[in-house]
């Protein structure tokens, strides 16, 4: 994993299991497999802890680990680390998705509650009048009562959120092309094409994997249907928005936007998207930040204890799940 | 109820269950009991349907309604309109204050996640830096993982936050006075002294009831117990802080604030609570805001339907209620 993260990622408590089930080195962290360090560890291992910045695990790096059998990551995607040649050589992998899935759900369900009542609106509003003034009037159509949020992609993170959100009084719209009908309502959600959720939601919120068919899914016809005043939240990535459309409707204050992540990942100094008081932008931090590192380093702990007792993985990646996921 | 309150109270799906339900006339609202009209409304009326604004049902009143048998309160407290006299003659009262208190709770869930995950301080940051940064390192204590929320009052709102933030992986700490240990387990949430949630919590919200004895409750002294950075929450009423002692924590940046009631409640132009980029400051708006009126409405359409049913009201509102309620 990338330097500096093992501190921040393994907590004393999940550190001591980490060293009780296994013959494990803390002091050794690695972001390079080719060292002469990384090279007589991989020479012994069975397993790898892997978080974000692992380099690929190609034919090089596994012809240097003769004994190794499972990978077990500490973070979400295995996209960029989980090569070919890890499944042709049968390793058992498992990641902590779920686990970096949550603050990316919970980060949402605070997204929608602000963005149904106004509340950073209210706040600027209240700001710039400081006197006594009919919120009830100039905030008549806000509120979390009825109104319609449209999730798209039934991801992890898409389902719980739809599992969050299911306490209030929302109508909940969910658009995945592989969920049938009653899937969706067993998620407590209707299941509708994606132009019908764009116009229908106040709140429209993105789950779906980056993949070439998800490229612009939210494109400037889709952004013309959602209606006035409707929001738009993104966590997942930038490339799913057509951005420059959106700019142009966050622009003119007919939308609002949650947006964590972008096209480039740090935006120009001069986008709007800094500065609009109808979009909150942030660093992508959505995911796991801070203490929130510490869930997917004791999901790390929780396979490996499952591993060490000869248990299959709570969590396991397969193959097939690659294709479809972010 | 207040002039204009009716219009945006009382949605026509409501509107129709009332005039179905009663012989009720949509055009008689009134502000006044001591009109010709509503002189004359009250000479045949069996129930008052109230809300915010509803003038005092005293004596003079009550002896203008012989026939009146019970009153339906589409709001939250009825103090202001429920007079000793009304329940000397024995009406029937009801309120709306279940339905009020669910958009209070969710503005509370939003900003304990908002405070936790820092969000607001990270967007102001993002803004100023415009550039890559190492945000898990600047933020290595955020997040909502295992973050300990103390709710001060298990009023119906305070019951609701405890059960809306079950779901997350959060440290539930509840003081009530008159709540038990094992209660407060059962609302999943951990019983301790005032002193302790203070000093354990990262964020304190306030949900007990205006009374003599909750003046000033988180003083200057429980102020200075609560961590840095720690967050306090405030949608009761602003009599239950000291406010000045917390203006003074806010400005030096030790403790942020999500402040939705104030002292007075528009406050004078140059409170620095307007400016202060550690607080959210919003105008009393946390309760029934929008198209959340309608849920006020329908549950009194509700109460209506039991009450032309012959059914005892699903939300009665007893005298011996009234001492410890908001």
């Amino acid at each position: 994993m990338e330097r500096g993260l093992a501190e921040r990622l393994i907590d004393r408590e999940t550190l001591g299991r980490l060293t009780e089930l296994a013959d494990l080195d803390p002091q050794l962290v690695v972001d390079d497999f080719t060292t002469p360090a990384a090279l007589a560890a991989l020479a012994e291992a069975e397993v790898i802890v892997s978080s974000w910045g692992c380099p690929p695990l190609d034919e090089t790096v596994l012809a240097a680990a003769p004994r190794l059998r499972a990978v077990i990551h500490a973070a979400g995607s295995v996209k960029h680390h989980i090569t070919e040649a890890c499944w042709q050589r049968g390793l058992e992998v498992t990641s902590a998705a779920w686990a970096n899935a949550l603050p990316v759900a919970e980060y949402t369900v605070a997204a929608v509650l602000l963005a149904n009542k106004q509340l950073l609106r209210i706040r600027e509003d209240y700001r710039a009048r400081r006197t006594r003034h009919d919120w009830q009037d100039a905030y008549a159509t806000t509120g979390n009562y009825r109104r319609t949020v449209g999730v798209v992609g039934a991801s992890r993170i898409g389902r719980r959120v739809l599992e969050l959100l299911r306490p209030y009084d929302l109508e909940l719209l969910l658009h995945d092309p592989y969920v049938t009908a009653e899937e969706a309502r067993e998620l407590g959600a209707r299941s509708v094409e994606l132009d019908e959720l764009c116009a229908a939601s106040d709140v429209v919120t993105v789950h779906a994997p980056e993949l070439p068919a998800t490229h612009h899914l939210i494109d400037a016809r889709r952004l013309a249907l959602m209606p006035d005043g409707a929001t738009l939240v993104n966590t997942s990535r930038g490339s799913l928005l057509d951005q420059d459309a959106l700019v142009a409707e966050l622009v003119t204050g007919r939308l609002n936007a949650v947006l964590d992540v972008t096209v480039p990942e740090v935006l120009p100094a001069d986008s709007p998207l800094y500065e609009l008081p109808n979009v909150v932008l942030t660093p992508h931090v959505a995911g796991s930040l801070g203490g929130e590192l510490h869930r997917m380093a004791a999901a790390a702990a929780d396979e490996l204890a499952r591993f060490a007792a000869g248990l299959p993985f709570a969590h396991p990646v397969l193959p097939q799940d690659i294709a479809r996921s972010a």
